[in-house]
């Protein structure tokens, strides 16, 4: 009965009753007055979220990743240039993806573990004289190593090069958990899903859209279709979708935020990092080391652990799923056996939590890990003892 | 979010999403022949649970105290006389069943926290000569004070006292959660519900009974009839129902006993003592007593247990609920403020049980009960660890 | 893929999506504030249903059956003479249960496809002056022949008679889809249940009751526990429940509630005018007879309708069932084989309605019926294209 | 309550319960052993309905739109000339992703009602003897006008050019509804979706692939990371995604191929065929004309049925929608207001299409159509009596 255990991968999350509920949608014709009537109040509520009040909201049936193809596609140009940071798998899957699609990359490589380089940023944006780099493209919350970067440092160290550049950003595994200031750090798109701190099924996803990255729109030659911003703006603008829509996620998309916004995103923030502290006092009581690399850099939606030296990171997931039914993020990348991940975002509880804890816990007695039994759930059940959450607002 | 939780009440059980799932059927016509072709099998199944070759399975739309109420009318007149312990709120709840139905009751008060007194059945039975009793009432799991009694021994008393009263046991919280042996007991009648150990919404009380029991339909003059067993029997005879029948609960049964089969019985019994003793072991290292006497007193499907000298369980049970969204069991009759219960029964894996470990021992701190925090749970994980459940058949 | 079909069975009705969902509820603890902060206020809005400003609802996990049962026991004693017309399957049902809960029953027979005969009651109950009928029984909507009695006049001929038995009334198949009026008719007890009217799964009693009935059960002498109204009313009172409730139907009841609240009564009662009226216009193009008698005993939730001369209905509504995969209600008792029924209660569309219309149709051309195809299915469309709906108020 | 009813658009289609059931999953982890077992057999019996013993299958999460252009941007390169005819909306659609994503199309306009013009496709074929056509694309049913292709004949054609174009199809409308011969065709990639004949939820496109397209693709030099086969194929050759997959999907494909072969796919074929020859049947009953210009190009998914002079298809399918709550599809491109659609695909049963066929016979009679009330249903209830189904097998 392993089924019943939640999932502490970080993403995609646990989906509360509530929103398995509104996604059991029967068909209906999208093309009818009820749709139209649906869909438009979802994009402009999604905009709370990304907290601004100039940006539009573009989503496309598909994961993450295709979200960032549509970001690219949108407003770039084959051979146009772009600097990322590398200090993951996923700030390293989109360098792959903008090779891919013909731009040409400049990457700055940061040891995994720390996160944006705002300072490395305003250095080579500084010496890019002649504004050749058309964007600046960061990961939020790289989820690989459990590192949420500043975003509003980096649009500090854009604007003290006073570089035209965009500022693409991907918060896939950030939005909806902790905050996001779309309009304060001046983003111009930013890429999430449905299936993190939205709590639903994968399958949508969620752009945030400045009227800087629309302009560039009108001059990026890079192919699209599918995922065309303008056909879906055009078509969103008299409440329909240029092709058939996922009716089951946007109306999963309008409960889940009402669910956010009943709770508060405020709490929902805190909520986050309550937990997230738990799990990281807990991994402090084991002995244990995180592979982000300073508190500041600490992401409260998933912890990269690493594992002492001469143990597997993936002998201990592969015995918490096959002996205790309960699953956990792999080491990836450089981590591949050499730390798990722990995801707490999404739909979860004290209790919930500390079942992981309690798992991952008896996992690593098992292969005789040097920890001491209980330590990490009694540090974790003292912080949330000391912090209590509100369990009447947050209840569904 | 704390609807996410798991109960810990002793029932209704956490139902499991392949059962919420099979529960969602559409109205169909009861009549027609696939509700007969559906029906007659799971009657047949059942029987497997209750271990018996020979006796009938009835079920009625209602609650196990329905179940109760058709036990006595379907094979009692009034006037009557039925033996019956109290040994806690369920044995009770039968006798006050039983007086107000007109039956002349005889009562054993046992102090709460034993069990079935099978010696003094036997002296009292041996003493009823004129076999005037007609029916001895056993109550097998007694849900307020986590007491599971022997009914081998009360039909061995029975047998040497040579006495052919009727033989009724309860055994709403007990059945498919530990071992019930309805024809090696000479049970005549037992009565279960849906929402306990077959993991189903409240609503279906489940009832076996023996050829003996049958038999004295014939004579009973108390007055039924939604709860005839004469009706139901010859509706299902024909795959009918002699009204409307529950066909949602009735296709869930059917898969709940899919369930328990792809399982199997004995590694059902073997998950809940394990996980019981996985609970005991907190409850000794929190240095707290269970309200059952001794250790063959112990009921594998609820833990009742007694608060600490000066402190009201029913506080702590509110304070668990309100701050961590968590349901426990409170202390009921005798044991209202001086102890609560904790539910292990029915879908559960280890990590859901530490889950209520983790935070009733939150609740016990946060009211400076005399516990150290992580000490239960500890002792939980550590007998988990050491004997390892089979998730591989276990998962749904 | 036959059971997408909707079912034409005078109930359990069709479930809308909606009641499915809300039905779908995971386990909760009844004894904790979310419940009784959800159950009283489904009980008070529920008095709006049977109309009534002065009575008590009183709901049990049971089918109707169980609440006439309910009723009777509650309020009366062995021996107690009570009044009954039998004029189909259900009112005799209730004679049957009158008798074998010892009552002592005078039965009025009255022809099938007749209603309620006030004039015979009030000839009755004028010559008891003794006042020794304690209760009048009458069947609102006798589901068997389509027949929905007058229970206003029945009210009328016991103030003719200045009699003071109580006036129990079976609205199964008529609450929540005809009007229903408690306090202006004057009476005591009225049973339902979920299954029909209020669309939900079959599994709660549901019964609305005068005073004057609570003062009957203080002397009433009949055997209750499970039904005891005193139990379920005390715990019900602080938000409770004497047994563990039924939660999915609970929900579901309230839900069900607001869909018809949000409809509008009266449009409910409308739509369900419309639908049967509908029904009856293709009866007619058929050229076949309704088994109710007369236009003023048409009932709006079930058409009972004679088969010709020489046909059996059994052979028409299995031809249907197994050609076509819909059912459709059989003929009962007196009406085995003579005639059929087609249930119009409950969450119905003219579209649904009239492919059940349709499917009959062609039923019956296979099996040489004496009718025109097509031709009830236009008699039907004419008049739904006169009378059109509410769409946008009805929409869920 | 309206949307208690079916939808008559041509897909997204009525998702039968049993395949809601389906995708009502909760998060796994899918880097766990138990989706790579779910995933692979579901990717093997796909293979069956596309009628392939040697193509690979390949999904995404996106729309039938995103699986054109998985199907282009993998297997052709910026500046390659493509053949395709337009003969509505969806086959100018293809046109237009194409030209957007720097193809070099060479159209060939035929007349809205016909179908793919083989013997024009030989003629261009023939002629370009430099065969620097790489592919050959047709909309095998075109959704807009009802019309069913030929590509039996198209490779025909293409074979007696001896031209080595690939040839990629359009299936999303036809797939698991009319027979489709992915390997007796010689097609090269089939592209269809999760919503129509699979009668899921939208959200997954479905391709098929033979190996001279992934041949193609080592040469391909169109973008693409999202839709990029090659880590598709590689990811799913170890049971695992490249990205996050869309696990209700993914279990409901399983759950939908386990329907399709159940009933048959033979007998699904069959079953669409007769429903779709009933609406035919209603239509010529009416006096209306298909905008299918010839019985052999005749769609079995939806019909497109021209409104007579005079009158305006919008308002009609407006009114069907406003009064009587059901959707029909609009007239499309050069069919704006002058035809509307009944699509006739997936889970439907007699009932189902006769409810559309007499609601748009209201609808129509309401607004003065030159139709008589009911002789389109009459019309096609023969017809459906005349070929009974086989509800037996077709019982989910």
């Amino acid at each position: 009965m392993s089924n019943q255990n939640p999932v502490f991968i970080p993403g995609p999350t646990n989906i509360p009753d509530r929103l398995r509920l509104a996604m059991q949608v029967q068909t209906q014709d999208h093309r009818a007055p009820d749709f139209v009537q649906t869909f438009a109040p979802v994009l402009e509520d999604t905009k709370k979220v990304f907290d601004t009040a100039t940006a539009q909201i573009v989503t496309f049936p598909a994961s993450g990743t295709g979200g960032w193809e549509a970001a690219i596609t949108n407003t770039l140009s084959p051979g146009d240039k772009v600097l990322i940071a590398r200090y993951g798998v996923f700030s390293h899957r989109w360098i792959d993806l903008c090779t891919r699609h013909g731009l040409d990359v400049q990457v700055i490589d940061c040891p995994w573990g720390s996160g944006a380089p705002a300072d490395q940023f305003q250095t080579v944006l500084t010496g890019d004289k002649a504004h050749e780099i058309r964007a600046v493209l960061v990961t939020h919350n790289e989820t690989a190593t459990g590192v949420l970067s500043d975003i509003g440092a980096v649009r500090r160290a854009m604007d003290a090069a006073n570089h035209p550049a965009l500022l693409m950003v991907d918060c896939v595994s950030s939005l909806a958990s902790v905050p996001f200031e779309f309009d304060r750090w001046g983003v111009d798109i930013a890429v999430s899903g449905s299936q993190k701190g939205f709590m639903l099924a994968t399958g949508m996803a969620i752009l945030c859209v400045s009227q800087k990255a629309l302009d560039a729109m009108e001059t990026a030659e890079l192919h699209r279709t599918f995922f065309d911003f303008r056909d879906m703006m055009a078509a969103n603008a008299t409440g329909g979708f240029p092709y058939t829509p996922p009716l089951q996620l946007i109306y999963g998309l309008r409960e889940s935020l009402k669910m956010l916004f009943e709770e508060g995103l405020p709490n929902v923030y805190a909520r986050h990092h309550r937990l997230a502290e738990g799990v990281r006092r807990a991994v402090d009581a084991w002995g244990l080391e995180l592979v982000a690399q300073s508190p500041d850099l600490y992401s409260d939606t998933v912890s990269a652990i690493y594992v002492p030296e001469g143990f597997d990171s993936n002998i201990l997931t592969d015995h918490a799923f096959n002996t205790y039914g309960m699953s956990f993020g792999v080491g990836l990348g450089q981590l591949h056996g050499k730390a798990f991940r722990i995801g707490h975002l999404g739909s979860l509880t004290d209790a919930m939590v500390l079942s992981g804890l309690c798992t991952i816990e008896m996992a690593m007695a098992d292969l005789s890990y040097p920890i001491t039994l209980g330590s990490g759930v009694a540090a974790a059940q003292e912080h949330f003892r000391a912090t209590p959450g509100n369990r009447t607002e947050a209840a569904a």
